[in-house]
């Protein structure tokens, strides 16, 4: 089936904004075994719509349109598709009464535009969406499917994979089985996991691959189309196989799973309590991990010790140790890492000292050399890295390799991380 | 002028890259004063191509195209804008041995492919790629110009700015002058920031007006186009001064500043000095303050108390405090913001509690109840909020609201902000 993506909005045809939405549909339009025709982004114009939309169902037999659904006067999007194929507007009551209830739940005041939301329309069926104000909408006409979403990368991410491929699906009586993996790795190469797999002889098994760098990880996502249920799984379950035990040491995670989320089901499940010493990293790794739903089961403190007093003061690092290794250093870190640990009682200690950049590099120690301390009681691990990327990057990269230390190191695996 | 983009590729159709080479583009565009029309994206399709530069060549008076120039045999690009115009290729020999000469500098074998990169549409200019092996080309057909550049990013965005935006303004010959600002908003509706402005007669000043939410904030863009700069500016800072009246208090940043700069910024030229104590934030207030180049002038410490105990040890709070009032409160707040200044000695501390969700949450403080204090030694602000989000944006929006508290004590406002 072709299927043409149809993303609109001022803010991407003046180039102020990067349109993430195009890529994330096509993405999955591609894992269910569907074809993207085109890709056309419009502004804010009831004409642009129009004409861009009737070049898109010239080439597909299904359209995904993200953008122009909020309450403002440049949304146009809805009346412009009514326009287009010449159906009146209705006012869903049920929908009006929902915005309402959201606007007073939140304290936002009431005005007309907001009505504008529950606008659809004749014949169109509402599309949940379950995280913002804007309903989406499906659309059938002259046999195509027309597929509604609001502009929010979050919303337009959860209504495609929950409401619109759901009813492709349905609509276009797909009864083929499609099994999507997703692999997810961190401190390895695109080129060197393509050269890890180069014969391994995926095509026979009908499975596809494909790299999807997503920094700092890189995703491996395997593809399989089977008309037989049964088949699929275990063609896939074998492909699978195969990858994983050439890639085995450098993955994190799988589908949806986030590597502080796999770092979180380890501690829980082990009973396992951690604290942090942060420097260079700020807090990013405090942050990332009680993102994870009930972490405060783990998490007992993170110390953000920024200025060298502050690692004395609160972690018990020695001044002698800063004054002559610098707080740069495998010494400061170990310190920290044990100092934490002892101070709050927690079975490990993580810390991070570096230099993020731009300012504050050596020869010695050029902008990008970060330390990362793991104590456990038993030993402490400490690790020196040389990141060649911005300030925000070399803080993201380091504190992937803080969590990447201590995974590591609670599946007990003896290999090591390849930077 | 308007103006058509058009990419061309089957890693952008399948979502396998993002293409960043057409906002990068359309930035451009709208920094010449000129417009985008649409912006559209094919695979490496003979025919899908034709379909696109008709489509395009309908609404706008010239094309920028990229993609499909390499030397595979799934580039096209060239040959397909031949077809589409009815144009023989020719091969330019000087170009041939060009890349012959660099093919052998750089030790790659000669593969009779790489001739098609020689090969240009009867007619067509040569645009200079400084950086790579494939040439661009431009090509008037129509009245019309079309401009093709390969899709490597970085020769596509140097090929832009040194080969086809002075071409086209050449070929154009417009002068006319082009301001942008942009007005960055917190803790107010794009609706009600639409009525706030609905009068002000910005259409009269020839002054455009676009509202991009990005959570958690709201842009207001204001664009104007004049053929006289001195008209331009005056008339730019009439309508920024009405703006900026009405949006008064809600007002976070301009242009290219973020929040977390300008808090920053404050603090360094009052050269003073933040302690933080955070618990569902979890340390993103630390993580955003610290992604400020330079902040270890300011930031002295960021303390993560996640565990009661560890809000009682690091930073004071009395065990009877959070027995009887809870951990997430006012008292507790209070008791943590004048904690964690008295230790760090800084001139402010910050402190945030709540329930971020999706668990934790009672009758009485339900999920997104937060409260957040600010304390400088002479007095101690404590708010209570109550965020409607998920989990990270109910740590975003705390971590939003933490530094527009102290952004609003920094500029000494009395006005406060509404949530």
């Amino acid at each position: 089936m072709r299927i043409g993506i149809l993303t609109i909005g001022n803010e991407l045809t003046s180039g102020k904004t990067q349109d993430t939405n195009t890529s994330f549909i096509a993405r999955h339009v591609f894992r269910q075994g569907w074809e993207v025709a085109a890709m056309l982004s419009v502004g804010d114009d009831d004409e642009a719509i129009r004409s861009g939309l009737e070049y898109l169902l010239g080439l597909a037999a299904a359209l995904i349109v993200t953008g122009g659904l909020g309450p403002t006067t440049d949304d146009m999007t809805t009346a412009a598709i009514a326009r287009a194929f010449g159906l009146p507007l209705f006012t869903d009551e049920a929908v009006l009464e929902q915005i309402k209830e959201r606007m007073t739940s939140r304290n936002r005041p009431w005005i007309p535009n907001n009505a504008k939301q529950a606008a659809f329309p004749e014949g169109a069926e509402r599309i949940a969406n379950p995280v913002g104000t804007a309903w989406g909408f499906a659309l059938k006409r002259y046999g195509k499917l027309i597929a509604v979403m609001p502009g929010v990368p979050a919303e337009a991410e959860k209504m495609l994979l929950e409401g619109v491929i759901p009813r492709f699906r349905e609509e276009f009586a797909e009864k083929v089985e499609v099994l999507t993996r997703i692999i997810k790795l961190s401190g390895v190469s695109e080129s060197a996991v393509d050269q890890l797999l180069a014969d391994i002889p995926l095509a026979g098994l009908g499975v596809g691959i494909g790299f999807y760098p997503r920094f700092p990880e890189l995703e491996v996502v395997l593809t399989l189309r089977d008309d037989l249920p049964e088949r699929a799984a275990e063609r896939m379950a074998q492909a699978e196989g195969l990858v994983v035990q050439r890639l085995s040491g450098h993955i994190i995670a799988y589908d949806q799973e986030t590597l502080e989320g796999v770092v979180a089901a380890l501690l829980e499940s082990r009973k396992m309590t951690l604290a942090l010493a942060e420097s260079c990293t700020g807090g990013l790794i405090s942050d990332r991990l009680t993102d994870v739903p009930g972490s405060s089961g783990f998490f007992e403190r993170g110390l953000v010790t920024y200025s060298n007093l502050s690692k004395e003061e609160q972690l018990g690092v020695p001044a002698e140790v800063i004054r002559r290794h610098g707080a740069v250093s495998a010494e400061t870190a170990v310190s920290m890492a044990e100092g934490v640990r002892r101070i709050a009682k927690t079975d490990f200690g993580i810390s991070v000292t570096g230099i993020a950049g731009p300012g504050g590099g050596t020869p010695e120690k050029p902008v990008g050399t970060v330390f990362i301390a793991l104590a456990d009681g038993a030993k402490t691990e400490c690790r020196r890295f040389s990141f060649p990327w911005d300030r925000r990057r070399n803080k993201v990269l380091a504190s992937q390799w803080a969590l990447m230390m201590l995974q590591n190191r609670l599946v007990g695996g003896g290999e090591d991380h390849a930077q």
